[in-house]
Formats: structure tokens, C-alpha cells, sequence
């Protein structure tokens, strides 16, 4: 039976929907959280075979050890009748809404390096968004559990707008900036996610047990680990990965020198997803991280909605236009590509001239001075634009 | 005679040094701002032969517009007169007081471009300090004419703190950010340079008269116009161009999107010094230019004078130490080489770690979150550091 499942798992995730989701749901409870060897060995035979060989424990010794002390629990039946009874759900790799396109950067991951990184087995979850489509476009706003009312206030804005526009609000129902952004999403309709670092049943913070419930009300509250479980440290690294994985950016609002966001931003970086941060007075210790984030260049500075969307939306590559020749005949090389790459009419930013031209952003960056200062280009709060364009109209 | 000073010329500044000066001062008082046609002039055939030659109208055709209007003027004498009244000096290139390794950077502009990149001819000057002096340890501060409370404080706090450290501020006498930085300056008894767009005998702003008595007093006032010339817009931007020169790097404090801070960073840019700007709350338009700067990667985000110090000091290369073979042995490539580069005991900032392992700063920022995440290194506020060297120590 789980070999025939195994079987159908080489053509495809056949075999009986029910034993999958039993074998899924006893490995969740089995590891408790991401463990890359067994992911792999659900790879390569499938989820009913492994569930078979950890619970037989003819396993590889990779495996040994991560599965050895909880192998002879199985409580998948009782496990999925109680998320039932909490409302909610466990989405497997073979449902539906199960994001993969999501994971497709943990699957790229050094999984021998750390072991968080690593696609999570299941989700749990409560609350009516799918999450497939919660994630389509959504931003991830982290931030200092001790924020300031300027963090609290900006957090707030950019969340209300960014929800507003239809973009889910994904973070870790933490105090402070968390809390701040979900609440932003739900006052204005809007899609939220919380991520959370122990069972979906258990209200982390406990003070949040209303924020929670309500985000499960109309968003979704999602855990990798089973009902029952209570955060531990190391579950938090790994519950920041699936927070940048869940998002198109991480966006920080306010972060100390130590700030856990901080790491949610390198889980961003090496997931390929755009890391921002918002700046704030220099003397405030709950901007400093995100000061240093933007000097080392680890986030990108944003200050508006547009920044974020412009970042962690998909290219708006400008649409070439004719380029009137006689105002910058003399140019040659990157300087005369970047200026072809401006449209007659309009502003381009140095991200768009770069993939406009072909010429590396550095260039584009030194170059676009030396133009402004040869009075061929100029630039406003739109970006930079023909002086020519200008002067004509 | 002009003749045996041009011939004088080729080995160097012979001549007759007064004949010498009054040519300069003849010509200063002739061009009237930065004329680069000229400058090679004088390169080729000397200052007392191009001096003769502007007077008797024999001159290439890129020389006769900017000559011609007041050739006939002949006001040196009277103008050395007019500012040893005022108390004043012209510093010419002849001069031990003279910063030439400044001006290198405007040597090597294109001059074809724009009509301020060149090198000035004189400096007129009032005030105790060398200008070679003055000019050795210097940072530019500059900002917003209509600057905040919050602006005004960090001018004021950074410029007295470098100040303090011996650093020369540099800046254009303006409202705001301007004239914070040059009192700040003043009020710790440190050394401080205005440029002026006009004559050293013109105070402008006009309320500032006081603060330029006071500049002149203990530190310098410089401008490379004649006494009597009044501000006019295009000098402005050539005053832009000194102040950066003098400086080894130029902050920005407070600067809307249109501030003319703006133009300085370009021409620091231009002239290889580094740009900085501080960052601010996000809802301050006197912050707006500096956060574009910063996100547009024009300028470096800097929150502390270790920052800025670090930034326009001479570079800080670490020195080699021991590297334990063991907790990084399987490192390859990269990872390998900035791992090395970090010290046994101690941290180190990215750039540091890229000119030591001579790996690009680019990957050293990328590299530095994995090893982070594979707990070989962290990082604190005094930068990265090897986790062995914490848990040994």
C-alpha cells in the first residue's frame, strides 16, 4: 500500500489523498519544523514511504537523529480532528493552495548550512484567506518589538496603503511594529497574514490573543509547527524565513542594532527578495538597524508606498520612444545609451535606465551627474528626465 | 620682459613675483570666475605672457568671448589695494598657501562640459587660517536653506564634534544648515572655511555679516571673485564646486528635492570625494532630497562622525592576524577569503573587509548574512566579527 503509494508518488502525487495527508501530517509532528534530509527523502520516494521508514526508522543517518524521539507519536487523526475543531486547516504540498512557487528559493538554499533553511512539510492554518492567493502580492512589514510612535505611526501608514491597494500584509503578530502593519491591514479590509513561531492554536503573544483571532476571523494565522507546540527560540529563525518567503520584500520599519528583523532581512537576501527599510531621526536607537541595514547596503531605503511597490512589484520596463538626436550628438558609450534610454516625454529612475540601456546601475548612477551637469538631463521627485522634454513642453 | 617671464614660465614660477601677482589679479578681475580656456592658457605660455596677451587681444578664438568685455580693465593694483584694506590677501597658485593637491580632481574634469570645471584662477581670501592648512583635514557641510529644528541640531552636533577632532568645516555661509555648521564650528574654537558665490567684501547673505565677520576672524573667508562682484546664479554652482574641492568629502545635513546641496554632492561625486547624507523622519521635505540621494546611491548614509570620519579619513586598513583553520574549514572561494580577512579577536566593516580579502564590497555584503546565518561570524555596532573570537573571549 505505501509502496504502491510510493510508487504513484514517481508519476505525481497519486496514491490515496487521505494516507498522504496522514503521512504529512504525523512528519510535521514527527520534526517539528523544518528538517531538510527528511524533505529530501520525501523527494525521492514520497511522503507515505517516508512517513513508512521513519516510523520503521530505516532511515539514513541524517535522519536518525531529527526523528528518533518523537518517531513512535502518531497523532496525525487527532492532530488534524483538533485544527478541524479550531477552525482551521493543514495545507500540504498537495493542496491547492499550497504557494510553491513561493518556496522555490528555500528549495535553492544551502540546506547543509543551516536548519531552518529548508521548504516547510505542511502548514497550519486558521482563517479564510487561501493562502495562494494571500501571497500573489504581499509585502512582509517587520520591525522593533519596542518601537516609537514615529515607527508605530509609519508602520501604520505604509501597511493601511499598501492593504489598501490590495497587497497582503504579511508579519509575526509580534508587538510593536507587527502588531502595528496587521492592524493597519485589517482597519481598512485589507489581507493579512501572521506567521507565527509556535501552534496556531496558541496565541503568541499571549496579549494578542484578540489581534490573532481577529486576523483568523479574515485573514490567516499560519505555523509550520502542529497545534500545541510554544515558541522556543531557534523556531523564530526559522518562522522569519517563511515570513520573507511568504512576501514579494521584506520591508523594515523600525529596527534596533540587535532587532530580530534583522534577520528576517538576510532570510530576504538570500531568498532573492528585496530588503527595505524605512530611515528615521539619527538619534533614535529604534532606527539605528535600520540605519546600518541601508550604510551596509543590506535594505534599500524606502519612504513611500511607491518605493515599496516599485521594489516588490513586477518590472515596469519603460516602452522605448524615438530619441530626438541633436541635443546630446556629442555623447558616446554608457552616456549616450543612458540618454537613449530616456524617453522623449516622462521620468525614468536609475533602476529603469539600467535595465532600459543594458548599462550596470553604478554607471547609470555615475553617469546621470555628469549629464545633469552638461545640462542634458534633469531630475525631480519622478526621476530623471530629458531637459530637452521639458524646455519643448 | 613678459616675454623673459614667459620663458621664466617653462621652468617653473621664475619671473617677477609682484609682475607675477598683478597678472593673476588682472586676470581674476577679467574672467571673474573659473574660465578653463584660460587656465590652459596660462599652463602653456605662463601668467604674464597670457596676461599680455589677453590685454592686447592676441588670443585663440574660445578666449576672445570670455575676455573680451573687460580686458580693458586694468584694476590689479587697486584691487590688491582694496583687499590688504579689508585685511584681506589674493592666494594665487604661486603660493605656499595655495591647496594644490585639491585642485588635482578639477584638473581632470572635462572642461569641454561645463564652464565651472575648472580650476580657479586666484582665491581671494580674509581670515588667519592657511588655506593649504585649513584645507588638509576638511569636511563639507552643507543642507537646506530652509532647514528644520532637527536639521540645525545634527548640523550643529556633528560640526562641533568634528570640529572638536580638528576637522575644518567647509560650507557657503547660507541660512540653515550653512550657518549652523559654520557657529558650530565657531563656538568649540575649531577651524572653519565660507566660500562665498560674491566678493569677500560683500557679505552674503547680508544678515549673515556678522557671522562672516566673525568666520573672518578666527578662520577664512574665501571666494574666487573680485572684491565689488556681486552673487549672480551661475556662481553659485561654481561656488558649489569649491566648496566640494576643499573638502575631503561633502555631508549633506537637510536637503528638500530641489536643494542646492544636490548640486555640491554631484561635483564631489565628479571629483572623487565621497558624498553623505544624513537620513530623517520620512513626512520632513527637509529630508526629502537626502533620502533620494541615499536611495538613489548619490550619497552614503551617515548617522555618526565615526561614520563621516570614516568615510573622508585616510583608510583604515586592518592588520592581518592568525586565522584558526577549524570552525570555517569547509569555506571555499569567497566565503573563505572574507572570513580570513576578519581578525582573531575584534570586528571589522564590510569595506574594511573588502580592501583587506580584496573581494568586492558587493559580494563581501551578500556572503557576510550566509556566514552569519551559519553562525561562523556576527555583528554588532562596531561591525563584523568571527563568533569564535566571543566565545573564546
Amino acid at each position: 500500500m505505501s509502496e504502491a503509494c510510493a510508487v504513484g508518488e514517481v508519476m505525481g502525487p497519486k496514491g490515496d489523498p487521505d494516507e498522504r495527508r496522514l503521512a504529512w501530517v504525523y512528519l510535521s509532528r514527527v520534526v517539528q519544523g523544518p528538517c531538510a534530509p527528511l524533505s529530501s527523502l520525501i523527494a525521492s520516494v514520497g511522503v507515505c514511504e517516508a512517513a513508512r521508514a521513519v516510523r520503521e526508522h530505516e532511515l539514513p543517518a541524517a535522519l536518525r537523529g531529527p526523528t528518533t524521539r518523537r518517531r513512535e507519536i502518531d497523532s496525525a487523526a487527532a492532530d488534524l480532528e483538533t485544527i478541524a475543531r479550531l477552525g482551521g486547516r493543514v495545507i500540504t504540498p498537495d493542496d491547492e493552495e499550497w504557494p510553491g512557487w513561493r518556496m522555490l528559493g528555500l528549495d535553492q538554499l544551502d540546506t547543509e548550512r543551516d536548519r531552518e533553511a529548508a521548504v516547510p512539510l505542511v502548514l497550519w492554518a486558521r482563517g479564510p484567506l487561501s493562502l495562494h492567493a494571500a501571497s500573489e502580492r504581499a509585502v512582509a512589514v517587520v520591525g522593533s518589538r519596542c518601537s516609537s510612535g514615529y515607527g508605530l505611526q509609519v508602520a501604520s501608514e505604509i501597511s493601511c496603503d499598501l492593504a489598501g491597494r490590495g497587497w497582503t500584509i504579511v508579519s509575526g503578530a509580534a508587538f510593536g511594529i507587527d502588531a502595528a502593519a496587521h492592524r493597519a491591514a485589517l482597519a481598512v479590509g485589507g489581507k493579512t497574514v501572521a506567521v507565527l513561531a509556535c501552534g496556531v492554536d496558541r496565541p503568541y503573544p499571549a496579549q494578542h490573543d484578540r489581534l490573532l483571532a481577529a486576523i483568523a476571523d479574515s485573514g490567516l494565522v499560519v505555523s509550520e509547527y502542529p497545534p500545541g507546540i510554544s515558541a522556543q527560540k531557534h523556531q523564530f529563525l526559522a518562522r522569519n524565513r517563511l515570513i520573507a518567503t511568504l512576501g514579494d520584500g521584506v520591508l523594515v520599519v523600525e529596527a534596533g542594532l540587535r532587532s530580530g528583523a534583522r534577520n528576517t532581512v538576510k532570510w530576504a537576501r538570500r531568498l532573492g527578495r528585496p530588503a527595505m527599510a524605512v530611515p528615521g531621526p539619527v538619534g533614535s536607537a529604534s532606527s539605528a538597524g535600520c540605519h546600518r541595514m541601508i550604510r551596509e547596503g543590506e535594505a534599500l531605503l524606502v519612504t513611500r508606498v511607491e518605493d515599496i511597490i516599485d521594489e516588490a512589484g513586477p518590472l515596469r520596463l519603460p516602452v522605448a520612444e524615438g530619441v530626438p538626436v541633436d541635443p546630446a550628438g556629442h555623447l558616446r558609450g554608457a552616456e549616450a545609451e543612458i540618454y537613449a534610454a530616456l524617453p522623449a516625454i516622462g521620468s525614468r529612475l536609475p533602476r529603469e535606465l539600467s535595465q532600459q540601456s543594458g548599462v550596470d546601475l553604478a554607471t547609470v548612477r555615475a553617469v546621470l551627474p555628469s549629464l545633469e551637469l552638461a545640462e542634458l538631463v534633469g531630475c525631480d521627485s519622478d526621476g530623471w528626465f530629458r531637459t530637452s522634454s521639458r524646455r519643448a513642453g
